[in-house]
């Protein structure tokens, strides 16, 4: 179970390491803004998280080899693809993506849960694990953040799976409420991007 | 006394979260949007106020029933209110607001003072408090902060209350400096709207 | 020594606040405004690290002179030169700046060295030092960053100082590896500038 966390913990990381280099690129930054957008989208969201509830190490601290991965990852992207980059609408990174959101959500709220929080910031804090990354990104990219303007559900994801998890890991022991938080959250957010799901207001 | 200042936290913490919905409508933010500028609002100075200074529980951490209040304002607002909202012109919002901004700026130069902060940091406490709400909100919408540009005086108010409360408090005992240091950012900023006063520069 | 590296770090911190303040006018801001662009372009990137490496006091409220200095020269230049102001091209800036840079990737990569990081993220956090501030400056005039935009080398001379210091001070003691991190960082911002070297993506 731990190792399949850690295969869906590595696959979202890269995929939204990789939706970073593509903003990077639809703004023309150039490598320093390109792995500055990559960094921020996979770990920033997790960093702001531990900022807030004053944990250290970070992540991306402890785990000295994830950083390096992303900034292989973006060098190799932006010397090898000068042109436009393959989007981010394929199957594949949209499966990564939303395995990613529901992971990071997760993340997010147990540990909020662990540490004592009251239920609704502790939700907030699966939401702001899983998507805050993109919207320090898209700061950066001096662009309204994605996540803000009427689309495809997206936060909304993180929250039900946050909130899935808050409501099972009260009865059941173990890594099943992490499961289900992601399922909730990938489900949703690959059932938005199928049927045009969005918020009524 | 004390129910007094919980009563202007309470009408201050509003008037700033109704703020940044005006402002995430103004930006066509959606829900997700509208909550995250309500809550940087009225938590975000706060918040980086406390990070600065190595603090928790945060305020919204401590009182989940504040974050529960404005995620349900905008809601409400949001959902029931489809056109153009009723704007920040208002006077009742107007004094409900320089009410926040005066109490915010004495909730950070307080604390600042208490840590045993030099006098000139501490000052700025209290202006982080009251402002950096306002500017992380407008920095998500992509705008230049409505207080860095020239205009009637806002952060200039809770310097200068920010200084009473310094000045006052080493003489006089209890919530007297606070409420001094309300009554004069409060009464500037009402000064400064209704006669147009603005920075030389 | 100590007070050679003390002359660069006030050098430094007043070039770094100049630009904040010239950025500043540019886009139109006012006094408050102008101060926090110097203030975030001067202290930004310090404030970050210690907030991601969780070390307190922070530099401006452990050195409250440094603030003050910064908000004298921000209320003389906004208040005295109301026109357009000496641009940032000039020989003394470039190279004060260039300074600058060095140093502060020094103390960044040297503290995140002195607490154990692993070598890769230490490395970052002496780019983070030493060109954050001016990314947040950038960040609040709703501009995408200076340094994420293809240009003359800026990040990279600091990351470049960064592991020079990471490979000497294994080797050598004392303030030797500082030096050796602000030459290169500085030697190759002003080579950069001279020679127009950039990045190739």
């Amino acid at each position: 179970m731990t190792s399949l966390l850690d295969i869906i913990e590595l696959l979202g990381t890269l995929a939204f390491a990789y939706g970073g280099i593509v903003e990077a690129r639809r703004n023309n930054l150039d490598l320093v803004g390109a792995f500055t957008a990559a960094f921020l989208s996979a770990f920033g969201g997790g960093t702001l998280r531990d900022v807030l509830l004053d944990r250290r190490p970070l992540y991306w601290v402890a785990h000295p080899s994830y950083p390096l991965l992303v900034f292989v990852l973006t060098v190799v992207v932006q010397v090898a693809f000068r042109g436009r980059l393959p989007g981010l609408g394929g199957t594949w990174w949209l499966i990564t993506d939303a395995l990613g959101l529901g992971l990071f959500s997760a993340a997010g709220v147990s540990i909020a849960v662990e540490q004592g929080l009251p239920l609704f910031p502790a939700s907030l804090f699966g939401v702001i694990t899983a998507t805050f990354g993109g919207v320090l990104r898209d700061v950066i990219c001096a662009q309204v953040p994605g996540i803000f303007k009427r689309g495809q559900l997206y936060a909304t994801c993180a929250f039900a799976g946050a909130w899935v998890f808050i409501l099972l890991q009260a009865v059941l022991p173990g890594a099943a409420p992490v499961f289900a938080c992601i399922t909730v959250a990938a489900g949703l957010r690959l059932a938005a991007v199928r049927f045009d799901l969005t918020l009524p207001a």
